[in-house]
């Protein structure tokens, strides 16, 4: 174990999109854990579009500071302990920040007991995935027959809101950036249909691809995408707010959702915020076996995108705002000892 | 029964406020029902912001045009019958239009048979109080113990939700447009406070008057007011999409909600738009109990605020738009025979 710690601190706080430099990686003395703590080896960091989004103001953490590690959902390996709950050895998720070791409190850890590739923990069964299954079914109360139409279709959440769909007897259409992505969609994932939201005709092409109309809209990016979604929205369709990630990487947010509240009115919409961590912290187990089900009979594809080392987390996570990755997307760090 | 008809014409299309000169008061000749109709006599006309969003689009019905004979919700008794359905002397309602003899298809009219007085049938008894009702009850599940704000709170449909909620163990905070209306809240309707929204501080005002924030927002009026309701909202809050009025009667309504969907999420808050005419049809008659029985005991206080003519239609409707009305405005046109 090596007696120095990498970590990577907040340099400056972005103003209009993120940067590189709004990053630095720096080399300290390994922390050292105390009565009651673990020391955890971080093997595997999660990149979310929501990070954007704790620069901007307190949401569910409080916000980033510069000189703060970059907090960010992990994978890790207790290597040290002294606490009755966790042993060496044991693989933990939390929240542990961009760096290779952290002193935690154990209150602060979940432990994972794995049977699949490890980086599925962090993708299709935590919190993507749950995000995905809970949002989808119980917010969105999606019922087989209706149309389910997804946005960032081939990102993380997305990829699996889609495929969840399918397996529940949904016409499912996704929304995405790249004829590239629309081809993956339907061709890999078994979509119905996908669209680009960069094309001209955008809303005119959601419209064909729903020509019942969306009964249930999963957003995970809000601005002009959500105001054409609404435009096509069925009576009493469902929209699931999990996500503004065209709204996180700007100093110029929209002002809101055109039409709201007005549109809801004459189409008895309801749209709906959640937070899987806080609103179903009491059924993750019910949403992780039925993801498991479905990985282990093959009815769920995982796609995870995954950059090799530490230093590469500030591209990976200014990839992800910019929508270059498919599939949820990942830093490797470490593997298990 | 005269032989003559006098008719409130759209003589023109607002472009931005709503004048006595759009409408033109017109005599021809009283219209002649044929085999299956009824000749129908308007008694009471209800006065419904809506009316003015009738002008802007199709709603829930067809954008009015120029000519149109200006629509309404109508009490009226029918006066000549070639129908099976109605005998002459029932009183029934329907949208009848603004004009004192109007042919009607019988399946357009529901039968009234009151025991009340007659005008209670326009609004408490009528769509406002099921509005009220099902909006509050059932669209914002508003509980015993909880917060709720209802804006437009001296109006038709706000008067009943805070009256309604207070019967149901809430607190209730009521925002209106002046502290004559404040006054009649608290003093008159039991309110356990009511703040102006043209206060400087209205913000801090309702923060203050909901110190646990709001869980149940039933909206009237969207614009600002939504945007300073959403940011006081308590976590897993409601807010209950019932009406626009602040964005009916301007050409330039404001582009959507503030913060839309990204406060939904971080506070898992739910907005839901609804009808009742078509959302909750088939549960009329259990509002319609609900509210005959706090009727009866006395424990709902009916708010009737009533100008006498059809020639005082115009400047009526005009007045709600402007929220000079304290309770439901209608217009009385005649009395039964």
């Amino acid at each position: 174990m090596s007696a120095l710690n990498r970590r990577w601190r907040v340099a400056g706080m972005p103003s209009e999109h993120l940067e590189t430099s709004h990053f630095a990686l720096e080399t300290v003395d390994r922390p050292e854990a105390s009565d009651g703590q673990v020391l955890c080896r971080v093997l595997w960091i999660s990149m979310d579009a929501a990070q954007r989004a704790w620069f901007q103001a307190a949401t569910y953490r409080a916000a980033i500071q510069v000189g703060d590690t970059m907090p960010g959902f992990t994978l890790a390996q207790v290597v040290e302990s002294h606490c009755d709950d966790f042993a060496v050895g044991d693989i933990v998720a939390g929240d542990l920040a961009w760096q290779d070791y952290v002193v935690a409190d154990p209150n602060n850890l979940r432990r994972i007991v794995p049977n699949r590739p490890l980086s599925n923990y962090l993708s299709v069964l935590g919190i993507t995935g749950l995000t995905a299954y809970f949002g989808l079914l119980d917010v969105g109360e999606a019922k087989s027959g209706e149309t389910v139409v997804v946005s960032a279709a081939a990102g993380a959440t997305g990829s699996l809101v889609g495929q969840i769909a399918k397996l529940h007897g949904c016409r499912v259409v996704g929304i995405c950036s790249s004829p590239e992505k629309q081809k993956w969609l339907t061709s890999e994932l078994g979509f119905d249909a996908a669209v680009s939201h960069r094309d001209e005709a955008f809303r005119q092409k959601l419209k064909e691809a729903c020509p019942e109309g969306i009964d249930v809209y999963f957003d995970n990016v809000g601005g002009t995408t959500l105001d054409t979604a609404l435009s096509v929205m069925a009576h009493r369709g469902r929209v699931v707010c999990c996500g503004v990630v065209s709204q996180y990487d700007t100093s110029t947010p929209v002002r809101g959702a055109r039409g709201v509240p007005g549109v809801l009115i004459l189409k008895s919409i309801t749209m709906r915020g959640f937070l899987v961590m806080t609103d179903y912290a009491d059924r993750w187990d019910e949403g992780l076996r039925a993801l498991e089900g479905w990985l282990e009979d093959g009815s769920l594809r995982v796609a995870e995108d995954v950059l090799e080392g530490l230093e590469k987390a500030p591209e990976g996570l200014i990839g992800v705002l910019n929508g270059v990755n498919v599939g949820k997307r990942m830093i490797h760090v470490a593997d298990p000892l």
